[in-house]
């Protein structure tokens, strides 16, 4: 495997608790100065409301901030979890080996100036410097971790979040700050706010691992812009029954890696990402607003655990748009059962609606939108409740705020509920103070349902995680790799369509029947094995393009025709391309057409081996109708792949035709997943097409890339 | 034409300029009692500011928050432009009719319980009242008109919206007091706020005219469930040259009309009213956040005229945000010239960057945004600046709005700037004061980003405008009544294959040759005419599927083969079908296999005759991979029509292919497009496929549905 876990983060991480809960944590370049970011650190920390213990280190100073200073770690008295390292680049490996010798358990290091200016040399030494300890290291290059459950604001971001239950994590440092005001303007509460900086030791792996354990924390929130242990990450993400919800960056700014291969030039890193992510149960945020949005519902209600939202509005203009917003976000509404709408006409004047949105018109009251909601919740119809208010002037918005939380606290559960209010200041406070009571509110009636939406796909993409995937049975390792060394040798890393098929074979991969004739002899016993017609094509390592030099004969139709059409390919080969290496010629089936698919892998540089599902034929590059997962795939992760493409439309049977056989095609996505997986020297493979039938999906073509 | 255009509102148009900007204002139904709608409006209008005459109508009244009032109309001296009717709606038909007699300009109706309630007969007789009165009517059932220009709040809206230069009118009444509130909290600016109600009278078209002459309003806003006057609302959006950008509801509850064709069933209202919008350089907003974002762009700022967007940033993090942002709407970025990256970098730290984003790092200073803003600005490889703020401590954002502002005001030109802050209350106070001084500025890099794309957008779509579309020469109209009245005497509503294609070439539309061999002996002269091979089919009324019926040849050689087949053919036919009344055997080219497309036509509800294009073959539903526009249209239409959809990427060519000729289908959609709009008693066309070649566009299949 090309990405290994680091597994050293994974048995360690029970420390982490104790590293962001620390009893005492040292500050190592403290300062009296306030322009410096020393003095900075110990102030959050003090005005933070941290009630441990501070301990600034400053051999020219007794005291900072009234706070007694010591000289060096050496003569500090008992444990130290924590240290803050804020000190020029050049001397953060002799500070971090001095944590290190003291038992420090975790260290934070601010400064910049390592591998994110191209300063690779001295981030190694960092890390060297903690070699043999058992000090883990945030950073560098970070501006801190704000902790709200203890109140720790180690960092230089002047104050810590509004409280709540999101741990959130950023790669961007410059960033943590304005997110940090922009939680106490958007009302947004987070448990946790991490820089992580370079990640020379701690990752995203061991964060969310932290944070998937942390009492405090509902919803995991990351901002990355590149993940190095891609699988590391996604086995951290797997287990996870928290939502995790993740803004990835530098979408546009990757491209293609190089390849040789269709799989390889169509996996922009940004669709491997997608399929990671789905595949792990992360979901994805468009942008910044987006990722705040999608943070605050999760953190504060639960999944949506069926289908059927329901919508209850003053206003028919938001309830067209939140309606038009369910489709958009796949979450449809339906019409409610007659008892439902039974009850709630109560609540609304003649000309209300109780079809789907519940339309309690403007003439709706405090006590109409509480029994609405309260009769909504506890009705086994609705899964998820989505509470509209439209500013007007008989209802103010703070009344119909009280009245939607009355109503949802006298309903008999907890199903999930999002609100959206449209409107002036009034209708901003009520939102305020509904998200201080745990209701996600938003402006507008769209969000509101997309919160709700989210909650719906969390549900959705979690009951699909595959968290074992074992290897299936029958695959002839063996006798892979020794074609694949075979072929090394031989000089090349490009297998033959023959070889490739061979190898496809040896993992159950169906392919067309092909049969090499070195000579006409060999026509004698291949005629046998196949049922007429058959094609013929031309066998040389140095001949591309067959049809060009009079390689391929199709629809041969008997023994004799076979003969014929050996002897005119070989005379048309050696005359048009007289220096050709000459194997002989393949004999295949002809296949009927079938619905043309494409199967591929790569090797992606964050996640390793890659699968690929698509539309195939020669246009695969042009329409790009593909989806990718990380190998090896389970039944699932292929099925999901599947119904991503828009091609997997035309797996539906019309017209009489049946429907096509997608679990052949599940099939063959595991089983290509497991053979890029189990051979590290395979780079690429493409299979295109492989035509999908009624009953089968079969590999026509196929072509094997060696490192 | 199906949906004429109300010509008799754009005569009309200039009397709203009276209307919306009254001298005198009466109040029909003004009250004493506050609880009443008839006091609120007397009560808005007095503390709106209003500076003309208010006269309320009150037969019980002296005088209503201190204004004289007056028994009825007749009794008001001087003229009255505007007369606003708050009074039950069964009594509205005989309150207008006095307006009309009285002379007034224009009525705004309150009342609802008209056709929005079903009460068809009541509106109906509401128009009447008005007939042969030159009185425009604004509703029923609307909240009424808001003017900031004049300071007139004509409506029961407690108060006039923030000021600005955006039109707004919106179909849901219920929605412009929650829009009007929000206006203040998001400081987006509005000359007119109008509730435009069941449109009796006054409609969409209407009054975007009226503010496309508007001198105080640079941008139109709209709200929109449902427009009857298509074409005449297409008419006045397409002379705009000020943007407008609509928000339409009900995207999800239309569905497909009832259609007997692909192009039929494909035609989600949705997917017309897309493509209509196109046409009419109108923009889209996809919901409430995105109309105020857009609109706040689009009344502050001018288009961006080319494509080069510059982005100025403090932080590297938002910096690739608004890059992904970039990309994923339109404007993608670009490094810029050497001079000018030369000249920014003197206001940035060694380690800033001057590739684009242009970042100045967190050590950014006022001076430095200044310096970069004006620069930037200055220089003619730019067409756009976004200026990105992170909220940092060591750079007030206060400071920073003031410094992007003067950088923009020392400035020479006058090219478009939006501004995102991302930070806290700081951040939130100088987007306000940016906003004040029209700086469109946002909470997020991403929405920046996106409403300098709808800059671009606007640009784009309004230079490929056709505001005037000459009908194409040599069409033979009489031939093709003529034919479509025959088959209609037979009792048929869809014409053969034979007769569709007939009828294609009468409008110059390609087809493949066809010829009915009636008999044995027409083949003799008919073979002349053909190349061999050629296809044979049936040809009959009774017959859908030809070849189950062993009706179809393909491949037909010679003529020989050519009498065979058809014996053959019709002995088949008569054995399997033998009550169906066969007309002969068509005979027709086989053509080369060539890229398969669907061109159609249908009627749209509110658009009447609508064009489309795209992918064609057996799947055309399933993939749904097409466009839409109005008929007729021009050659920008159909070119842009083709390059929406995704099988328009197949035209360009690869490996040595050259390109498919997207001329000849341009032709055809102007072509097939004026035979729908020619014709009306024609309901929809379907032909499918067309296939493209290299040179040519033939279609293959055809089949038109009579109303």
């Amino acid at each position: 495997m090309q990405n290994d876990p680091v597994d050293a983060g994974k048995e360690l991480n029970s420390d982490l608790n104790v590293i962001f809960k620390p009893k005492t944590v040292a500050v190592i370049g403290a300062s009296r100065d306030p322009d410096k970011i020393g003095y900075q650190i110990v102030l959050n920390l003090k005005d933070g409301g941290y009630t441990g213990r501070i301990v600034p280190i400053n051999p020219k100073a007794d005291e900072i901030l009234g706070i007694k200073c010591y000289p060096s770690l050496k003569d500090v008295e008992g444990d130290i979890e924590l240290a803050i390292i804020s000190i020029p680049a050049k001397y953060t490996p002799a500070a971090a080996r001095e944590c290190g010798e003291r038992g420090v358990k975790g260290i934070i290091i601010v400064a910049s100036g390592f591998s994110e200016v191209g300063n690779h040399q001295l981030e190694a030494d960092l890390v060297n410097a903690l070699k043999g300890y058992q000090t883990r290291l945030l950073g560098p290059n970070v501006v801190g971790l704000m902790n709200n459950t203890i109140r720790l604001n180690a960092s230089f971001g002047p104050y810590l979040p509004y409280p709540g239950k999101i741990g959130m994590v950023s790669q961007s440092g410059a960033m943590i700050i304005a997110l940090d005001a922009r939680t106490w303007v958007d009302r947004i509460g987070m448990s946790y706010l991490v820089s992580i900086g370079n990640m020379a030791d701690l990752n995203f792996s061991d964060l969310v691992t932290f944070l998937v354990n942390d009492s405090d924390t509902s919803c995991i929130s990351l901002y990355v812009e590149g993940i190095k242990d891609g699988r590391g990450f996604l086995d951290a993400a797997k287990v996870s029954k928290k939502p995790i919800v993740m803004l990835k960056s530098g979408r546009s700014m990757h491209g293609s890696i190089a390849a040789s291969s269709h799989t390889g030039s169509l996996a922009g890193s940004d669709k491997v990402y997608d399929g990671a992510m789905k595949q792990a149960g992360i979901l994805r945020a468009n942008t910044i607003d987006d990722l705040f949005d999608k943070s605050l519902a999760l953190s504060l209600q639960p999944t949506m655990k069926g289908p059927n939202m329901l919508i209850i509005t003053n206003g028919g203009g938001i309830g067209v748009l939140a309606t038009d917003a369910g489709e958009m976000y796949g979450v449809p509404v339906d019409t409610p059962s007659d008892e439902l709408r039974q009850k709630l006409s109560k609540f609304m004047p003649e000309f209300g609606s109780t079809k789907n949105p519940i339309d309690l018109t403007a003439m709706a009251t405090g006590s109409s939108y509480q029994d609405a909601v309260r009769t909504a919740l506890d009705d086994d119809g609705v899964d998820g409740l989505v509470v509209l208010y439209c500013e007007v002037s008989n209802l103010d918005p703070q009344i119909a705020a009280k009245s939607i939380l009355k109503g949802k606290m006298e309903a008999k559960n907890t199903k999930p509920m999002c609100v959206g209010f449209v409107g002036g200041e009034q209708s901003r406070r009520a939102i305020e103070w509904l998200q201080k009571n745990e209701i996600p509110s938003y402006p507008s009636p769209e969000k509101a349902v997309m919160s709700m939406s989210t909650l719906r796909q969390h549900e959705i993409l979690n009951q699909s995680i595959c968290l074992t995937n074992s290897e299936m049975a029958g695959f002839d390792k063996a006798g892979v790799s020794k074609l694949l060394m075979d072929t090394k040798k031989s000089g090349t890393t490009i297998l033959s369509e023959l070889d490739s098929k061979k190898v496809f074979s040896m993992y159950g991969i169906q392919v067309n029947q092909m049969e090499l004739a070195r000579n006409e002899e060999d026509l004698k016993t291949i005629a046998g094995k196949f049922r007429f017609p058959v094609a013929m094509k031309i066998q040389s390592q140095d001949i591309t393009h067959k049809f060009d030099v009079g390689g391929v004969r199709l629809n041969v139709k008997s023994q004799n025709e076979m003969t014929a059409a050996f002897r005119d390919i070989m005379a048309s080969v050696k005359e048009k391309a007289p220096d050709a290496r000459l194997e002989g010629i393949v004999v295949e089936d002809m296949l009927k057409p079938g619905l043309e698919t494409i199967v591929g892998t790569l090797k992606d540089p964050s996640f390793g081996p890659t699968v690929m599902f698509g539309m195939g034929g020669t246009n695969v590059e042009v329409l790009g109708d593909v989806s990718f997962r990380v190998a090896p795939v389970c039944r699932e992760d292929a099925s999901a792949m599947i119904s991503e493409t828009m091609i997997s439309k035309l797996f539906r049977g019309t017209r009489g035709r049946p429907d096509l056989d997608s679990e052949a095609v599940i099939d063959t996505l595991m089983r290509i997943s497991w053979l890029a997986m189990n051979h590290p020297e395979i780079k690429e493979i493409d299979a295109n097409p492989v035509m999908v039938y009624e009953k089968g999906a079969i590999a026509v073509d196929a072509r094997i890339i060696l490192q």
